[in-house]
């Protein structure tokens, strides 16, 4: 991308043919605003982009929008490259699961989630129905199976508060910012009780934003005013898939926690010692990781200055060093890294998931 | 240090006798401002330091600072942490040099130096004058035993520029920045010429800031307006000291160089595989890089977003992708990054630099 | 706008008729992006400006940008308020002039200018001709009815440099941002020259950026790299319009003069002792302010710091405080405050125009 | 000063014996600081202040810093300039109040308070004695004649939370910003409180930061880690002072009320139509602004973007828009503006005070 409006890379791949424009299901990507309430590159580039498909599906962007998950985290700090990674799906699947797992997606909206539900047990349940069914569009069977989850969640802006208040209903908070940690937390909960991370019992409002012990490994939550309902991405591995591609994911214990980025590599058959070989780089389609900024003010018993920053965001801080470190690891500056983990692994860490294709195709699986 | 006028740490030294204050010769730290021109934690900290050793020393903050090199670099962009590196020098030299080196400094300061001079061939040799002198302090014969080169030149205020004027004499520049980096850039060549990894014939005015495939491996370069001589401290490692520190270094190709980070601890014994393991960090005494956006707007082919933002510096940008870097590898946020690179190591890359304990002292070196 | 997408209050005025879309000839408006290279809001609101005109005239957006001059301005900052102005133009000039004249706006873009022409003598020709172009089409005969002339020029991209070169061009200076100053300068020159502010004699290249006693008083120029040629909208007073709309203007000698808003606004016809009153404001259509943080450092003696702030970019500052004071005295926020003033206005100053409805309409003139 | 360490210009005018150090009661000033919690340009020169006066008087600096309140507001946005206004204090008291009233200043110091009645009623109360203190102390009976009280308030940090805790007490907050918020509302209601603007019924802990119909039109309060008790400064007008400079006062309904600015200055005999003529400024001798971007996103019907912005904090944005307001209409940049005005003034607005000297001063009044 030469701008957040420029989807010309897109464009392109699709007229050549490599892929159809029918057979896309989501995207997922970075583009260069602060990543805050006041980023108008998500918008820029989802109107570009939706115009685009809309031209070339002859559908209108509005129908576009509802059907297919466009995930953006604002923020390329640092060494961060804006890219967007498209998935696609065609072909039908098989009678019969294959002996080989292969990449698998599946997408799901949640009905609309009124205002005082809103980052409460109800939300969580929501988006728990939500992955599950995710799941099975995705015919992944096992929660193992599982990698990445990502989901973006409704928030409460001063109007869906006000209006829920005329009908006699209390929202959680009234203040956005406040409300989208929520929604997060609710997501998150909502990811780790549809893939057994925990019990039905541990939903609780009050573990929300407090028991930070309680989290997936495999969630990415983001929350926004422009959506009402939740949408979900699930990316796994499934034996009803054939294609050359897999995933991995691991949690990451804190923002120094290279080991998980190794760890996540190795399960993809690839090898960083320390960096990745350009050969095996070819092979590597897509890395996501998930980060925040230590909320006890120190990393490993030495101060950081990220929560205190009046001038530069907590989170665009940490998005820029954990750019940096997975980069190196990697080799290449096309990384998402997306802020604003709560309970998405371990406090203080994240998560990091990557998608590459298996050094050989068995035979049976085309 | 729990703010930048915060010296309690080193006060706390002093009374428990670790070190004595008459001992101190250099100052390197990271303070956490923003690294320009409106960052005052340098100053506060610098007050703040020489306050105390003024006390313990009954010589005045100014003698003080005139004698004592306290270089400090503003930004501890994600997750850094603001911390100092106080060097300190005891003992006679031996009459012969010792069977192994150990670490060795040396600082100098260089003659006033006038203001048409900045920025061009009279300052780069000033400064290779200053880095010889250094190295004979630290009794350092051979150029390739030095390992790190830090240098503070003065700039071209408006005053300066205009003085210079009424005199007849012409200055580089009249921009306070873009003298700065000329300055810089005349460091680099004069460490670079001293150190002999250039040759006399390639110090030309016109070389500065133009050709970047000239660089010193070794010089990590600063320029301000509180100076008005060239500071130099020359870190290396010499037969005629004794202790059990050690120095090395490595250049860093871009900023995805992870390589060099890992062979620079190499070269001092330890394996980062991929992070250095507990009890090899606690030999570790000082990490010092130095780095640069790359100024041609792409890393490994891919747009960085760096150059172009308005709301955050690029100078902020890349200590925070290189401090994630190097403290996931390294497993500890105390490394010192600054940016403002030219001519210090490969263009869109910089250098590295790592002090550590030996593993076994030999015998005969106490 | 709720955002810099939202073009919904224009599609209304377009659906309930009060403005057709064909006779729309100019939009100036302020977006809340950073004002900078990575503004993208600028963009965003063009392309949703053009689609939506694109729908009702049936023409594609690349046609409609090529025929209406669209200049945005990013940076709300402060009290300001994102808002656009629509210049729209219907009916036939009358055979001969009226008793009154009333706001008339002429359009004009230039031939294409070489990359070696941005910011020099040429460059200031070619703005020159398409002024007096645009106040033709205006029907401005005399320069002093004359009261605002934006302008947007383009500037020098390194690809655009490189070219150049190629051909054995040299170009003024391959910094970008530099030669956006450089093509301001040579936008202000062009329209003090059209306007007969200075002589033709005046016009040299060594006094753009240098000779800052030469300025326009009713110029405002910005420069982008999306445009190849010069982009002219003159506003003025002219007897073969009718309306009941009129334009002043007024030079601001520094941030701190209070006394051109009141005196443009009294040339309107509109009392400010110390705040226009509600009913006078509903006269008032539009308020365009260009300004500078002044470069000396210094307003009316006393050190500012807008320039040396490493966090927040100069132009933000000058435009949050001249936003405050204009806004102050309207008492509205929707004011058009623009930086980047080189020579369009008095140095460290810059200029203020309005425009409003006249409080009686003369019988003959409708 | 030349930057926020610099107290040379007190170090010249107290050599000069213009102020005696020993007559010096309290300071208010404005550094070039960001304003927020990493704004260390308020301890820098705090640090400055405190090693001058501690050489001067032989007193250590933190007696000093306990006897005399040094009230610093960080960021000096758009054309704001660095500035620090001194209040020293010389005579005594004569036997009966004269004829005429003059500026009296009266400085407190409450009692400590304990982390657990931060933002509560218990601190309103504490507040609310210390400014009778200190209106005993400037020989000010009547409320009336108090036109600008500037208290510093404790926080509550983490590690006093904890203790409280550890005692089985409950803060308001564990939040250290929002903290702040509450201590500020505190020190609000307590001016009113002491003033007679609000009644003891109205102080209730659920009409903090609720009912913001609830304000002090003459408090200006700030509040800070580096304190563990109420610091008051009142300024106001007795007929026991001589002297010829007196202090009023206006509240600010908005952001664009520059009628508040006018009407203060009118108060004082200056008239500003539109500005302050040169004479007229020469008795000027301080101006003091509160403000607070409106919390509604609106100001008189029209979005703001201050609040929803990420690049820039908010009181950042407001004290830039309401410094080049104010002064424009007092034509000089060294004013006092603070944020974090919650019950200082009306909702989305704030107050303003200034000291001049009196045209004539009276015959007997010396």
């Amino acid at each position: 991308m030469s701008h957040p409006g420029d989807v010309s890379a897109l464009d392109r791949i699709l007229s050549e043919g490599l892929v159809r424009a029918e057979d896309i299901v989501a995207i997922i990507g970075k583009t260069e605003g602060n990543g805050g309430v006041n980023d108008f590159t998500r918008g820029y580039f989802t109107q570009s982009l939706m115009s685009l498909l809309s031209r070339r599906l002859g559908q209108s962007p509005d129908e576009l929008l509802r059907r297919i998950p466009c995930v953006l985290s604002g923020g390329t700090e640092g060494v961060l490259s804006p890219h967007y990674v498209v998935f696609s799906r065609s072909g039908v699947f098989p009678p019969a699961p294959g002996d080989n797992a292969a990449l698998a997606i599946g997408t799901a909206v949640s009905p609309p989630l009124a205002a005082e539900h809103v980052g409460r047990v109800a939300h969580v349940l929501s988006v728990a129905e939500a992955v599950k069914s995710a799941m099975a569009q995705a015919r992944i069977s096992r929660p193992d199976d599982v990698h990445f989850v990502q989901v973006k969640c409704p928030c409460i802006t001063s109007a869906r508060a006000e209006a829920a208040k005329a009908q006699g209903k209390s929202v959680i908070t009234s203040d956005a910012n406040r409300s989208m940690a929520f929604a997060r937390a609710a997501g998150a909960f909502g990811v780790a009780l549809a893939l057994g991370e925990i019990e039905s019992s541990a939903v609780d409002d009050a573990a929300l934003l407090r028991d930070f012990d309680v989290f997936s490994s495999r969630a990415s939550v983001s929350s926004g005013v422009e959506v009402d309902a939740n949408e979900v991405i699930v990316l796994g591995n499934s034996p009803y898939w054939s294609g050359n591609l897999q995933i991995a994911h691991r949690p990451m214990a804190d923002a120094l926690d290279i080991g998980a980025v190794v760890h996540m590599l190795a399960d993809l058959g690839i090898e960083a010692a320390p960096q990745v070989a350009t050969k095996d780089l070819a092979r590597l389609q897509a890395v996501f990781v998930k980060c925040e900024p230590d909320r006890r003010g120190a990393i490993r018993g030495h101060r950081h200055t990220m929560l205190d920053d009046t001038d530069i965001n907590a989170q665009r801080h940490v998005r820029g060093a954990l750019g940096g470190l997975v980069a190196g690891v990697v080799g290449d500056t096309r990384i998402f890294v997306s802020g604003g983990a709560e309970h998405q692994g371990p406090d203080g860490g994240g998560l990091i998931a990557g998608i590459a294709e298996r050094l050989t195709v068995p035979d049976g699986d085309r």
